[in-house]
Parts: structure tokens; sequence; C-alpha cells
């Protein structure tokens, strides 16, 4: 097993990043509409993600990781491979941290996230999805440059960071004067679902853990049912670009299947309906892979029944076009929530 | 002048809305965009009562005015007259509290507004924008059942809640450790400016406070011009339809002529403009009528270069195809906010 020889970040770790991000990182606001709960059934809250710096949690990761480098890595930059999000986390981290940025992104991510990606300062490098492995070209850079690569997920720092989000919703829960029966965040790679895990047992231990991926990139479910990382077949397709990880990191598989309650799956249909519901009851833009939770929630897969359930909206970063088509896919004149 | 005769809220009564809401009203958060702050210059927070309870900060000032009704009054119930944000804030706060509503809303309101103003328990009579005068009808229903007239604006209980806006925005502000050079929000019948001068003031007496409306109703503008409530001509047209009041109000014109700043217009197009940015940088749903004090801001007639400004964001019940045109209005191979 190489999982004993691999870094994993404990609960010290995850307050460790909160003195870090202090006063940068946005706390963002957990969120809830009346006529979603009474549809529900129960209590839905939605951890506004898409309202953090560079519109995605991952900022948080990005910004811890960077900090804690050394002088003298921080003065041959970092690199990193991305679909987007975490490339604009790593990107305006950097910017802030005063660190060169060059990151690794497919040709075909989002336009908004490319543009984002160089609006934060950062040198962008474009792959092909389907014949390049962005991992080799990663590592070709910072093996070239001697920058250090921040990886998207399975790296301590990265994990740690990502797990903010899991002390928020305790403390934001607690000043509530409410306590979560179930807690429910996407799967791309397992970075941030893992560290939530330690964030949220540092304060509150125990809280039932849900993942959730798209239908045909369940690596990580088939993986806590074998045991083992399981890696996604090739070639295929979901309009969630943010959780198109190929398998589950070392670290973060080691942490979600010792933490997780269970991992679901949801339809891109499933996702479009809930990017519709968050865009009339909670006001929010959410991106594709930014709505599995809800989606997972809506779906009655995670039941909100007489319960109080808390799902993130882990990004935002959606192109027009994409967000008009989802909402545009939804029968308005019987809405998936009926309010009446 | 009937001005020294009609009731006028003060600071304290802002105060003891902000308690009779407290726990119920959403607290929403104050957002900004690192890129949006860069493209002006300066820093913009944007108060996203987009995640107010109904959509709207107008379930402020309804739930201030109907928790504070004799128990006689509550049970004939309360009737209101409004085109959507009013309507809903109202339905819903009456059925919090336990009490009949009825709701006169004009025929062509937003669907969004009318299906979820009946969703909340109301009973919701349409009129004709064109023909007949809400206000009549309302005042009828009024008579008819004994029902209490609530005001959209024009009275000091509204006012007041609206005020816990200016509260929060202040309390904010000094939990983030700045000072808002200026604050700036929409104004229709001008309830929420008017109490958010009174609350602001409780908190932070003087900041600069700007109201905005669209070009073609702007009455208050002119209003402050001649220093009498003057009214828009008929039959002019907004996609700003939560801003479309006939004139100042009495007691709102005699606070606001006291405390505005300055009354701004802004055009439909910087309207639309607004919205999508907002949804490239902020990832909040804002209507149109919700978007003008945003709108001032990135159209620099409100110039946030080296200041901290607050806007208002002060609804976002809009239907996705009004949505979904106002973002399509952008050309996005040179969006308005230049991000590289």
């Amino acid at each position: 097993m190489t999982d004993d020889s691999i870094a994993l970040p404990n609960r010290d770790d995850v307050e460790a990043a909160a003195q870090r991000i202090q006063g940068l990182a946005v706390r963002t606001p957990l969120l809830e509409s009346p006529l979603l709960n009474r549809h529900l059934g129960g209590r839905l809250l939605v951890k506004a993600e898409v309202a953090q710096r560079t519109g995605s949690f991952k900022f948080r990761g990005a910004y811890n990781k960077i900090s804690a480098l050394t002088d003298q890595e921080k003065s041959t930059g970092v690199v990193a491979f991305s679909s987007g999000n975490h490339a604009q986390g790593v990107a305006h981290a950097a910017q802030l941290l005063g660190v060169a940025a060059t990151i690794v992104m497919p040709a075909d991510a989002p336009a908004i996230k490319l543009r984002n990606t160089r609006a934060y300062g950062a040198e962008v490098v474009t792959y092909d999805r389907d014949r390049e492995d962005r991992e080799d070209i990663g590592r070709d850079i910072a093996a070239r440059s001697g920058a250090a690569l921040v990886k998207p997920f399975d790296d301590p720092y990265i994990i740690a960071g990502q797990g903010t989000v899991g002390l928020e919703i305790v403390e934001q829960t607690i000043e509530m004067g409410c306590r979560p029966d179930a807690i429910v965040g996407p799967i791309g790679g397992g970075g941030l679902i893992a560290g939530m895990g330690l964030g949220l047992d540092a304060k509150m231990p125990g809280i039932p853990l849900f993942g959730v991926e798209p239908d045909d990139f369940d690596d990580t479910r088939r993986s806590l049912d074998t045991g083992r990382r399981e890696a996604n077949p090739p070639g295929r397709h979901s309009i969630c670009d943010a959780l198109l990880a190929a398998s589950p990191g070392e670290a973060t598989f080691a942490l979600n299947r010792e933490r997780l309650e269970a991992c679901l799956t949801v339809s891109d249909a499933e996702v479009q309906t809930a990017m519709a519901v968050a865009f009339v009851h909670l006001k929010i833009v959410v991106e594709p892979g930014g709505s599995v939770a809800l989606a997972a929630a809506l779906s009655g897969r995670i039941s909100c029944r007489d319960r109080t359930v808390v799902v993130v909206a882990s990004g935002g970063n959606v192109d027009p076009d994409t967000f008009a088509a989802a909402i545009d896919a939804v029968d308005w004149s019987a809405p998936p929530v009926a309010i009446s």
C-alpha cells in the first residue's frame, strides 16, 4: 500500500489553513429558500462558494499551498494543470503573493476560465484533452523552470485549504442554531470533500458526509466499492467540466474511503435542473460541476425530509451560453420545484 | 406643506425593525470581485439582497409592518398592491405571521413574481397597468374586507424595515475594517433609500447616499430639483419593472430630499450590462430594477476610483427569458469589464 507512505493532512492542518486565508478568502454565505425548503420537506442550506474569490472554492487550497512555500520556492514560481477553477485559484493566489504562475489548461476549457486565468496575470499553456497528458506537460515545465508544482487535489496543503469550507459550515450552522444531518459536496479528484471531512471533524465530529459525481465520472464511487483507486474510461464527456478527473488522488482517496458515508451520482440533465433551481430560488449562478450536490438533494438521492442538509455550490464559472442552455432546458410551465 | 403632518420614521424605528426581523430576514452578504475592483480602480461592495427571503429586500419592511399590527388588525387580514417584490414580501410575511393576504398585481408582472406570490399563500387580484389604478383597487378591497392596507413604500414601518439594509451595511463594513465613501441604492417609490439613510445614520452618520432611477422614471431626480413631488408621465416603459412608481411618496420624499446627496439615472442598456457583469463577476442573479445601483457604478456616474462604494443589488426575481436576454445583449468577445 502506497497509502501508508503519502502525507495526509489532519484537522490541525485545516485550522492552520483557516488562519492563513483569513481576511483574504470570502467567508461565503449559507443560503436557503423557504419555497425550496417547503418543496423538500426539510431545510436545505447552500454553501455558496460561487461567491468565493475567483468564483470557486479553489482559491482556498491554492493560497494555503503557495503561501506555505519557502522564499526560495516562491522565487522560481509555480506551475499548475487545471481545467479552470484551480487555474484561477492558483493564478490569483500567486498574484496576491507576488509569485509567477504558469497554468496548463485544456484548449476546450470554458472561455471564461481561460480568460480569467490570464487576467489574474498567469501565463496559460493549452493542451489537447484527448491526446495529451496534462500532468506530463506540467511536470515538464516544472522540471525545466524549477517552478513548484501546485497539484489540483492530491496535496496535503491543497486538501487542508479546501477543508476550511467544512470548518465554516460548522461555525455557521452553530451560529444559526442548527446541526446538519448530512453534508454533501462534489467530487472531481476528491480534494474538497476530503478536506471538508477534516474541517467538519475539527469542530463537530461525525456528521455524515456524502460525495457526488457525474454519472459517467464515478471513479470515486467505484473505488469505494472495490477499495482501490479506479479510473474512468477515456473518451467520456459531461457538462461538469470541473469534475473530469481521471481517478481519485492517493491522499484524497485515503481520506475519503475512511470518512465518506457514500458517493452518489447525478445525470447531466439533473445538473441542468439544479442550475435552474439555483437561478430561480437562490439567485446564484452555479456552474455544472458546482451543482451536483444540489442536484443530489433535489433528485431525492439525499433526502432532506425532516432534516437539515448542507450542500456545497462549489463554483460559478460558467459561460453564458451554457448557463442559458441550462435554464432553457427547464419546462417553466411545470417548474422542477413546484411552488403552488 | 402636508409633509409636516405625515408620520416620518426615525433611526430608533430602524433599530426596532432590526429587532423584529432578526433571525427571520437573511443578513445578506456584501460581495466583491477582485477583477471588478481592479477594473473600477477601487473597491465595490455589493449588498446582495437577492439572497433575501422572497428574493428582494421587500420582506424586511413587510414583516416589520405586519408584525406590528394589532391582533384585531391581523384577524381581518392585509391587502397590498405591488408589481411583484412587495407582493412576495407581504405574502410571505403574512404567511409567517398567520395573517390572510390579498395582493393586487399588474397582469403583466413577471410570471415568476405572480407565481411566487400565490405560492406564498396570498390571494392575487390582477389589474391592467395602463387602464386601472392599483391604489383604487387596493383601497376598495381594504374598505370591503376591513383588511389593513400595507403600502409599498409610503409608510413609516415599511421605510424603517427597509432601513435595516443600511444598518447591516454599516455593521458589515465595520467588521471588514473599512468605511464606505458612498452608498448607492435604487429608487422606485423611495422607501429603501429613505430607510437606508436612517439606518446608516443610526450607526455611522453622514456617509454620502445616492439614489438611482431608470432614465424614463426619474420622478425623484426631478422632484429633488424642483423641491416638490413630480410625477412620471403615463405610457412610459422600462425593463426595471420594480421601479415604475408614478411619483415619490410623501414620507419617502420628505426624508430623501434631506438626506440624498443626489439622484442619478441609468438606461435600460446599462442595466442589462450590469446584470451581465453581476452574472460573470459576482455569480448572482439580479433583476433589472435591482441592478440600477451597480449600473451607476459601472458607468462611472458613481466613481469608485480610490474609494470604497457600496451598491445594493435589491432583488433577483427575473424571468429566465429576461435574464438570458440581458446576458445575450453583451458582446462577450469584448466584455464590459475588461479582464486582461
